[in-house]
């Protein structure tokens, strides 16, 4: 019996949330994406195919929960089933984008508490390890009994900045809103800038205005969040910083929804960039001049590979891409 | 303390796959349907908003997992949470139609087994009970550990036929297939009528032509399956049938998908007549003249009030809406 | 540390149900079977002593649940739980026969679904695989959340009529019953033979005669069951075929339980001849001239091997003993 | 609706392994036998059906699992899954004898703990609760995360003895070997009596004698032990104690398997008197002129009343059948 | 049978933690306290006594998790389980202060969840439901799959300022550190007020001083936080606050610790008045002149009463004492 | 890739409990001890923070719950927890002494099973197996689902005293107790010795006096115990031993925790020599000039190898520190 035959393989596979990056991620890792084809019926019903042996093997698999969020999350559990069946040794899901991890808490009587419910239907599936880019809330991993590991992008945008000089004290990091304090805060600390917020009475009928707390004027600004969803939170942000006194205005986000009009609403804003990483495959309707991605590819394949080497991943948590 | 502080109340909600179902069943239940509302956001994310309490109750939800699939049944998943954590005494699910139902075994390697998934994500979500209809396989209970009651509608196609004086000798009930012998056995039981199968090859590349398998020569044929999906195997069937000499050609199912062109194909295929129940909301599409739609609510709605107040289901396994 | 010291060996170990295949088993294998013995007391219970150690080996125990299921099964039960606590790596159960399979689903009310309540207690007690021969629905996978391997013997059974040159036109496959038919379509299809179906009135009192749907006129009819119990179903079938003109009739079946006067009905029955596997030791009443049996050994030890050495198991989906 | 719909009734059902106790109790609680059948198939299979409504019930299962202990809890098994999928509100099981007690820990390298499995089975199954009788060791309630009340003998045994007048300082309460002291200290306290010991070297096959470790010259004894197996644990203590000039000599025990030859052995044995409980069926073939049985039946059913009226079960700790 | 035996009483139980808070609660929900003690051994090993039956009735247990926080949550986990086998019907936990809580995520490599910990450990237990009061985030909700009812300490804050007429454009709520920003945002705008940040570097060794984000000069400050543990956090923040022009500055936090020094520090800190709820037994050794203590135990009574007699708990996330 | 950067090694972590100790274990395994630290607050919340990889390691941590046993069983569980989010391999608890094991029981109606929902708090935590030494009861493994390996200090015991030369018809092994007789009864067949009983009433306000069963005059005694607590237990028996004409009295048990004034109580005892192995630590208070400490390092240290290595454990249940 040769060792080959008893051995564990890395498999990597990606379902259809962002095909793009799981290429990637695999030229990193240094493996081909495996073979799998998923379609769907008439009814709207997903069927899966795994077109090579897993027994026995390490498998991995690329899949964000993006819009469409239902359809890639059953995706996703229907993959982890076969494989679970099919007698793969462990199943590493590879989650660039975590959705429905707003839906964290119950903020009023009577609500779900939607992120759990998802980390119990892929724990239930039979999913034995999780590795995910900047949750909306660090909290999320209590959410899960399995590993998780949740590597950071602030790190990303920190080189990104550095390499245009913008640093030191004439530049803010600012909280486009009062809650996300913490990783504006992180930003901060690691260009040597100060810290602003923006006060905005989110979810509510209220017809209190947005303003800044902290001082930004004649100040460059970095607004920091981590989804990008209809553009609106991050507009006003812009609008209240320049009204404040804000010169250059900059965005960053992990993720980029991008969903209804957020693009031409943010073309609209006076940003003078916005970046977001490829976690989200980019919708084709977005056409923003000032858009730049920032690939977690790097970051994401190192990490699978300190998973399948037994290595430690703390040298993941300060991950620059040139480094 | 009044006994109405202390006692659990039935409630009934309808989620979005099938409202004019459930407000029929209600009807019959009689109560009014609760208050909730679903929203999807523009990432497709769900957020469920129950308006009423439920603290201590016995919930019923009325949801089937047609088209759309994997929404209704994450809303599904997600009204069972908000449900579990708003602290319902039971939540039991009324699904008119369960879909994945015919991802029920490993046919081929690495194939998954949907049903069983979606029976362990619903039990993990927090179902206490489910009630449903004309489950694809009858062996689908035992995929689930909470209770399952499986109505049965051949008692409702029997009464339909026998009201058009469609029994005895003259008539034989035919399997359009050769799986699912089973529900034919039953309604051919019923009608006093003989029996007759399809010899389809399905899902096979093979050039080898359906036949019959019994005589149907200047018989009223009446065609069974559970479900009409394409239309195809039905329409394949009434041929064979034609071509092998048969009379009349009716066709029944519990649940009409009708997805794709199954009502242009239905329509111009031989049969006089085609019933299903109100299991799955028609699509709008959908626009056939022979078409006959029976309701399942009465049978349904009378199961809701059994289990509520603790009464034997038996007496439904025999179930005539005019009973 | 030498590599035998910290590396997982294979063990086969054989419980009291059919010890002759075991020992087939473990010859097509490789390895002797492991030693362990089991002790029934006067007051029937049973007490296992494994005489070798099995610390962080992948240990496969061959036992089937036919007469005496209750004993065997238990049995089987407190060996995987013996094993579990002995520190075996995985726990795989090679189970030729799985008895109770019949009770899948709940007919009447009030009854068990034993199938699924027998795949909970291997699953609780802490097996880890389930390695088994054409189940009596191929739902019962469904049942375990372990992963399961379920072996056809259809192509056993095509070498087998091959060898004897029943094939093409004038060969009808006989499915005995209204259910069941896929298992005959398989034969049928393998055979270039065409199809028929004995219409039993099983588990009814109603007076309605068995008939066959299909023509077998002249022809060499091949009937197909998963299961020869009490041999009623067989001999009703080959007297209804005899009765519509059929030529020789041959039978075979998965597993012969060949339970009270089987022997003797199916002698009485006009059968050329018969075929069962040895998946369940032949009762040492049976005494039939026309019986052969076809061993399942190499088929069953192929898989093993393939699991045990993380090989894809597809090619055995078409396996001939010869191949 | 009225309230004999809505509420849960107290349902206690008997399956086979002590019909006549099960009555008893029945009496004792005051309801009726609920009806169900068990049927055994040719192959060993078990086929439970209850004959009448349990849904939303309070159901009893009265079943120890005494010889045949695998076929009686099998029985015991199919008879939970059931109820569980008829829907009973609680399933409580009523077991005078809890089999493969013994078997309770690892005393050798690679042995199982079947009663801890046992356990697990009953839980897996549905049950929701345990009433028992004189667990052989009292540790076994911590097997079960469902509550379990274990009932004690000794208080009747007390009031049995002392209606014989045998107590005070001529009495000696003996222990036929050095495990199970706690039991026979019981008694003593109860009866005023002192204590002693029989050393035996049991299973193992030394040749050290067995003795006396205390008192018992002229003295009337009574040993006491939990089960009587095969007699000769108690044979043996009776000889010891004769031949240390012990007069009378008494046994008790709570269950009488009497396996094998036991009646003959203790035929034979210096005893006056041996009494054992109703828990388990005595064996037709027993025929011991000296045996006494007491009714364990009104403790049983007096606990069954508490637990269903929600009383504490405190008292039932000093119970007398006379109180 | 009466009802008195078979209805389920509401029993209310404190264990060591709040003795003091446990009787005032008993008060609002009309029952006196349950008998139990808890004896500790000079090993530390704790023993619980229930002195009263609670066989199938509703038990609450009062009991925070504060200083010795292990010995307090060892004390809970084992009350759980005596009521578990006791047969209580449900177990409700009253926390009024849930320890660990601040170890809620993976902050650095290899931490553990201590507060997810806590969650598993109080379901595998038994716990059937928590009421708790101010979770340090709350997300921890969705560590426990048991219904968790959080009440909110900010509208008695509310009355509490409003009370003393501390409202208005002069007042500004701060948060003493950046993270926890939407616990003051809630405040303030109930206040009517506006809000600054003291931006503090906690656990860092850093040397940047902490500074003020907004505009506090010549308002009126209340620092709002949930936990007051070593008083550092608030004293640096009133310092802060002072330095830059702050007039009168209060503070108020849902949980007062004290712990170590924490009352000599706030006593030294330029506060007008310090106030928090007694959700925590104050240690003998704090004496703090300007402390105000506000009960909780109308809100968690109320809710106690809510939960008991399945009413909307809606009503008490708007509750004042003097409502 | 290097086989070293996928295989897994075995490391050895040493909690609060008993330093000393597991510094001898990884001595006699071979490896260092592995890098951590235990913090603990002022409110008693414990921080744990794991210093070097653990990634897809053979974990094993050495802990007591010894006093103060719920600090160092909350220790135990969260560096289980942070093992587990860490992805250790296997988690190994080496547990020479298992605190709350002698709550193992409902002895009084609504007493918890402290030692079962340890058990479970441990296996929720996540750990894969434990190694412990003589448990208080051997049914105390049967309340785990993972392996449980308990070693036996007995042989340890035997080896001390043969190398006193007490042995044969002069040596009297006593229980001090009439439970726990077994463990004496081990000894005395090591050592050739006859058996004696100290009846104690214990836990009972009763005035009868302590005595002793069986002939121990001019004898030397060996009292055997599993654990010196306070020390009542065995001065009680010494003092009985001396009354009935013992000569020399020597006393064992596995684990002396000496509480309270055990070692003044114990000091006054005629007890020649006392032996303990070094399972607990001993308190620093206790100064019993006539105390043996006997090591159990080599004894579990060598049981760690064979786990890793997974080798027999068998050797081990007769095993001497000389061999």
């Amino acid at each position: 019996m040769t060792q080959s035959e008893l051995g564990s393989q890395l498999k990597l596979f990606s379902l259809s949330s962002n095909q793009e990056l799981a290429e990637k991620i695999a030229s990193v890792v240094g493996v081909p994406l495996g073979k799998c084809s998923v379609k769907q019926f008439s009814d709207g019903e997903l069927q899966i195919n795994i077109e090579e042996s897993v027994r026995g093997d390490e498998v991995y698999i690329v899949q964000g929960t993006s819009y469409p969020v239902n359809d890639n999350l059953l995706e996703l559990l229907i993959m982890i089933d076969a494989l679970k069946r099919a007698s793969a040794k462990t199943i590493n899901i590879v989650m660039p984008y975590f959705g429905y991890a707003r839906q964290d808490r119950t903020a009023k009587p009577r609500e779900p508490i939607t992120a759990k419910l998802v980390a119990d239907l892929i724990e239930k599936a039979g999913a034995t390890r999780l590795l995910t880019l900047d949750l909306h809330t660090v909290q999320l991993q209590g959410f899960f009994d399995i590993p998780v590991d949740n590597l950071f992008t602030m790190p990303l945008f920190e080189e990104h900045y550095l390499a245009k000089d913008l640093m030191g004290e004439n530049i803010v990091v600012v909280s486009p809103k009062n809650s996300g304090v913490g990783r504006a805060r992180v930003l901060a600390k690691y260009l040597d800038a100060s810290l602003a917020i923006v006060d905005q009475c989110s979810n509510d009928e209220s017809e209190r205005e947005s303003y800044v707390i902290g001082n930004v004027e004649n100040k460059t600004c970095i607004v920091v969040d981590d989804i990008i969803n209809t553009g609106h939170t991050l507009a006003v942000a812009a609008d209240v910083l320049k009204a404040a006194g804000a010169k250059d205005i900059y965005a960053c986000a992990s993720h980029g929804l991008f969903n209804g009009d957020a693009a031409s609403i943010l073309a609209k804003a006076p940003f003078k960039q916005i970046s977001v990483t490829d976690s989200i495959k980019l919708p084709e309707t977005v056409d923003l001049p000032n858009l730049e991605i920032i690939t977690c590819s790097r970051l994401m394949g190192d990490a699978v590979n300190r998973i399948y080497k037994n290595i430690a991943m703390s040298p993941l948590f300060g991950y620059h891409n040139k480094s």
